[in-house]
């Protein structure tokens, strides 16, 4: 039996998918929170180039991919499509499993497909120097790589508990040539504040973000480079989903399900916006699952409001889901889900009701992470098992329903970097953190999921 | 340019070459050491599986691989070829370096492509449980995944200094559902024995494979599986090269230079032996480049004798060159690269002027696995990397000499789990250990080398 659909190099997308020509109703504007008046697109020249600027208010459905920016992609994209047959015989259900494996990439995740195109942007616009922040560093790992792809310099900053407690991500950021500090830095007004409270502080996000925006203002050779939320990001990762309808098709199967996991929202995105345009222009009814951890349920228990996107409430407003700009998500292993705020693309097509939230218990889902290593053979990440573990639940539960069902995981990446969850795992020393703020909601969450 | 040669999954390689056929002269058959005669294949059977051991000693030239095998092959095979252009223009060369990428494999590394096959062999004759040793656990890992996938139990015995000071190839087995246990342990009389004698020895590879045949041969359910060195464990690796001649040729070219870095060899012959055959066939000449570690110089600075695959004397002798079976290699970081012997293929390769050996510090070799993945996204594991830095000194040769060359090398696996060398190296920390017994000879090797 044929498990894994793979796309000739030929068939690689040339144009990313812009999911803002085909919604319904327009994003709202992010705000200058000194006058909550909608914010220029040139008042963010100082961080971004031009062409991801002009990304962020796009209208065009289809936006060409730059040939080199192609070139780069070609390394390791198409990207396989499996079908997890392993994973289905062990469920014993009816549902087909599919998974789109980002995890070929050379950083491992889903990152780099924006990381190479930002690079891109800002080489030919004659930027020298991108600072970044990262917390577990898959970001800055695919930063550094797209940097040093493009010849870029490249200042990372990690986020100080992650710094001390993950050398590994570090150490690839260093193989790249990447600078990196531990956040907070007394590099920066920002950092030397915090520090100044509080010598001892373990950083945030929030005020890593805060440090490589202020790196990245007082030079004009330096720009920003964001990792999510945005929608140039989005953007980019929608790669993923053009790949994977097309190789659905060679597999002569449209999705009924799709479901991602969600921090930021670009690799949900990436894989969900496609579908979502197919569904649309086909009125094929697919349903869009965005999977958060319990502890960190966005939007499960979040507000949707304007707020900051960091804690140093440096950036614009955005609208969005939100637990607060302030919100410390609790130490779980998927760090790459530990975020107060998500795109303002998912706030909006959650609100429309076409995406689903649900939270659920790293233990939970850790126990689907090992079931699917030993069915499939490849550990997902901690942020991917979260996607992986809803698939299984709605394959689990047309098994007892008898039903067929297409489900497709957006799988972010593999887990090689976070071994020592997977030990903890296996040791029952990982803990349940059911205790979040969006427990209750997250319940209900789970029982729309399911077939 | 096309830099990546994908080979379709029609035309995955259906059987496995055996060298055996092509050989001038037979190899020296193993002995047993009680008689110093020649061993009945039958006396292995209380260890292997009968298809392994009749591959043993095959005269085909070419061995039908069982379809289950390839079902599971497909999930990550045909494995990529790539150019190294990023590289190429780095070094200002003209030499054009290919790599054969076998990191795409579930747990990183070649050792899946025999694992699958001797776990099938042994499911299909009725085995329950295989026991095997591993170092730094790469071998472990792939036999952990591939029983998983056939459904069998897996011990492994890991050297107990690899086991406290690598916990995530541990980890990794342990998710694929291993029982691992830190060798020396008091579970075999080898075991006990080394343990009377000193209680807290670190353990060595040769005293683990000792208490894996043990427990292998106290059960009539339990069998033994070796990573390397046998004659069936290389003849399962040759899927390699048979994949890279099509790529090769699909890509218009023919190698000048094949290289491999070997520990037990069967990743140098995975890659080398399909080559072999084509220069045979062909009259083409090919040079076949074996990298190795200065301080383990098995073939660079080794005897050519009979003598034991392990140091506890169990297994029967073999042809080999060795540094004698208690000869005990500095702990470098690859793992994969410390063994006294090597496979008696090798060796008979190597004394028909065939294979070209050579030696190099690891200082020197990281140096090249550091621009290795500066230019081409990809972290070499510590063994690959010797063979990465066998090209890179051919391709600057080739750049003196301003000489085309065709270089392909065989890229055995990713360092995702060695990043604490990486982070070594990067800090200065990393020792040459130039004092190995192969220094001298090393140098003789690599004035041999180059264009």
């Amino acid at each position: 039996m044929k498990t894994r659909f793979d796309l000739d190099q030929h068939d690689l997308p040339t144009t990313w998918y812009n999911v803002l020509a085909d919604l319904d109703r327009p994003l709202k504007p992010p705000l200058d929170p000194r006058t909550n008046e909608p914010i220029a697109p040139e008042a963010l020249a100082a961080l971004f180039p031009r062409a991801c600027i002009e990304q962020e208010v796009a209208t065009d459905r289809f936006i060409d991919i730059p040939e080199p920016v192609l070139e780069v992609y070609r390394r390791w994209r198409p990207t396989p499509l499996h079908r997890a047959v392993h994973l289905e015989r062990a469920l014993r259900t009816r549902a087909r499993i599919y998974f789109k494996y980002e995890g070929a990439s050379p950083t491992g995740s889903h990152k780099t497909n924006t990381a190479v195109a930002q690079a891109y942007y800002n080489r030919i616009e004659g930027v020298e120097r991108l600072a970044t922040e990262t917390g577990a560093g898959q970001w800055g790992s695919a930063l550094a790589f797209a940097c040093r792809t493009f010849g870029l310099d490249c200042v990372v900053y990690m986020v100080r508990i992650s710094f001390e407690q993950k050398p590994y991500r570090k150490t690839m950021m260093r193989t790249f040539g990447a600078e990196i500090f531990a956040s907070p830095t007394d590099r920066t007004e920002a950092g030397r504040r915090i520090l100044g409270a509080d010598p001892d502080s373990p950083g945030s996000l929030g005020i890593a973000i805060s440090e490589a925006i202020e790196e990245a203002i007082r030079s004009t050779a330096t720009k920003y480079s964001l990792g999510s939320v945005l929608n140039h990001v989005l953007l980019h990762q929608t790669i993923i989903g053009l790949e994977a309808r097309r190789q659905m098709e060679s597999a002569g199967e449209t999705p009924d399900v799709v479901v991602g996991c969600v921090g930021g929202g670009s690799n949900f995105a990436g894989v969900v916006l496609p579908f979502f345009h197919e569904a649309k222009t086909r009125s094929r009814p697919i349903r869009f699952v965005a999977v958060e951890p319990r502890v960190c349920p966005t939007l499960t228990g979040g507000e949707t409001r304007y707020d900051f996107g960091d804690t140093a409430q440096t950036t614009p407003l955005l609208w969005m889901h939100t637990l607060g700009h302030d919100f410390v998500p609790p130490p779980i292993h998927a760090g790459g889900l530990r975020y107060h705020g998500v795109a303002p693309i998912i706030t909006h097509l959650v609100e429309d009701g076409i995406i689903e939230p649900v939270a659920f218990d790293q233990t939970d889902v850790f126990e689907s992470a090992v079931l699917f290593a030993r069915t499939e053979g490849i550990l997902p990440a901690p942020e991917t098992a979260h996607a992986v573990h809803a698939a299984v639940r709605i394959a689990r539960d047309c098994a007892a329903q008898d039903e067929e069902k297409v489900i497709l995981i957006g799988f972010s990446g593999h887990g090689h970097f976070d071994m020592s969850a997977y030990a903890a795992f296996l040791d029952g020393a990982l803990s349940r953190a059911t205790t979040g703020a969006g427990a209750s909601t997250a319940q209900l969450g789970e029982s729309r999921l399911f077939c």
